[in-house]
């Protein structure tokens, strides 16, 4: 596989909760990176939104879904159906809790989803852990998640690129006499190097230290939890709901949901650098709702449908795991 | 119930075949009158284009679905999901072919459609027949249905008005020393009256012939089949598909589905004044359809999504059926 891109753009496809309005659709987002992105939620008309966004279906290799509300599941039947309709062969994987396997194979049975060709791999989730893609499936994307506290099983996402080498000082090592070609990309690949005079070279000393990828948590639909800080834990954005603001605490408890000054808080628990709000009711004011936020949390905003959000590369080494070990 | 409204408006929500475009939607049209609507078919973000059509959900009557492919049937949960999250108490009428309710009692067991206290009166329908309203869901609308020729079972509808009395010529009632009152509403409703003077009046002598409502036939998917023919029968439109032009019949047959031209047939067989084609591959160019049509049935045009047609109020008397017998 060719080097991970080091970025991604983040497209709100549908921010409102509940139902689509004329400006805000039903929940779904991308994350986009060169060549490749994963859909998390899939509230309706997400397949016409995608054109929208210029994301091609044929470059999708994951829907992530939190739950199986409508709003947030409705439009997966007609984006399956679409993609076996456009003769794709490639897998494609959806995550999502348990139940939906079910709700996909009732819906095909019925006629309501034809994938023609296309394998749909629907693998679902009961606790928190790691995607490991399934073969036929590979993708840049690291996905992870964790339980939410809804009305239903829900989950949240944290979806990440692999960490990249760091960059190579190529003139000082070759000053230093380490010769171009093989030896120099094993020394950028982290290998301890032994030159023909025999001396040893570390990398560190000519690699600068490897960077991680952008970060992405997502966390819909919840009261605040802790899976939400887990999620966004370091994270380079956390998209979380914000059902309603904080005046109306108690009726977002009361259904399941979380407050715009609440989500502020996850993201300055989990230290995450910036917070995307969205899942607004149609009842509440976006822009307000940030407001209230980065009282909390500077790096609070609001989301709005086809406004994308840039993400990476990452500038400064954040260790947020055990060392890699140097493969070879 | 007041006096029934004497015309329709035919709305194509969406009029491409398969999957949606970004200028065409999946299968849905709305024939609205005064305060009431009925939605034939449900492709995916209907809801969304019944509020660009400045269509409530509050007044529609009833779904009719043709039958359970995705492109018809996906925009259904979030339809109903939507109007019992908006409160909506007064129950509404879903039509469809077996298997339909199944299909929504697993959606909604899974937690995909909530519709609080609105009941959802399903009806499924397995051969020709007429809608008798169930309790509680009075409407204008006459609703009868036929089977089709499809893949799957398919039903296409007859959606009309019903009869309105013949207008009453009140001042040659009054020369003829018919007395205003209850007596000349008795005149207006067809009912022989006899005045003070023992003189009996026939109704027909100052009332018209009674007028009937405008019938609308709705004939997706299928291919050219008698059932579309009887449908459309004397219909002021006939809305039929029409996925591709006529050179590629063959692939039409083979697929379930009706040229441009074959509609035409349809519709100049069963003697309909306008023929409104739609569902259309996005492989084809409509217009060139509609004038592949032209040349059998002069009355035919490409449906555009949010394109109105208005039809009615019927001005010539066309007995349909066997006579009414006067009320009373």
């Amino acid at each position: 596989m060719m080097q991970a891109p080091d970025r991604v753009r983040v497209i709100p496809f549908g921010t409102s909760a509940g139902r689509p309005t004329l400006n805000r659709g039903a929940s779904a987002l991308a994350i986009a990176t060169d060549g490749a992105w994963v859909l998390c939620d899939c509230g309706e008309n997400a397949q016409i939104t995608a054109l929208k966004a210029g994301l091609s279906l044929s470059r999708l290799d994951a829907v992530l879904i939190t739950h199986l509300h409508g709003d947030h599941f409705n439009g997966l039947p007609g984006l399956l159906g679409t993609m076996g309709l456009e003769g794709r062969e490639r897998p494609v994987v959806v995550l999502g809790p348990p139940g939906i396997a079910g709700v996909l194979e009732m819906l095909a049975k019925a006629g309501s989803i034809g994938t023609g060709a296309m394998p749909v791999k629907i693998i679902e989730i009961h606790e928190a852990g790691n995607l490991a893609w399934p073969l036929g499936t590979e993708s840049f994307f690291q996905v992870a998640f964790h339980p939410l506290v809804h009305r239903v099983p829900t989950f949240g996402y944290r979806v990440s690129l692999p960490e990249r080498p760091g960059s190579l000082d190529a003139e000082a090592a070759v000053a230093a006499g380490v010769p171009r070609g093989p030896m120099m990309a094993d020394l950028k690949a982290g290998r301890v190097i032994e030159l023909p005079s025999g001396e040893r070279i570390e990398p560190g000393r000519f690699v600068g230290p490897r960077r991680r990828g952008p970060i992405v948590a997502y966390v819909l639909d919840c009261v605040p939890c802790e899976g939400a800080v887990v999620l966004g834990s370091l994270a380079d954005v956390i998209v979380h709901e914000s059902t309603y603001e904080h005046a109306r605490a108690d009726l977002a408890h009361e259904r399941g949901h979380t407050t715009s000054v609440e989500a502020a808080r996850i993201a300055r628990d989990a230290r995450a650098a910036r917070l995307l709000l969205t899942h607004f009711s149609p009842s509440v004011e976006p822009e307000a709702l940030a407001e209230e936020a980065r009282a909390v949390h500077p790096g609070a905003m609001a989301a709005s449908d086809l406004s994308p959000i840039e993400v990476g590369p990452v500038e400064v080494e954040q260790p947020l795991s055990a060392p890699t070990t140097p493969a070879g």
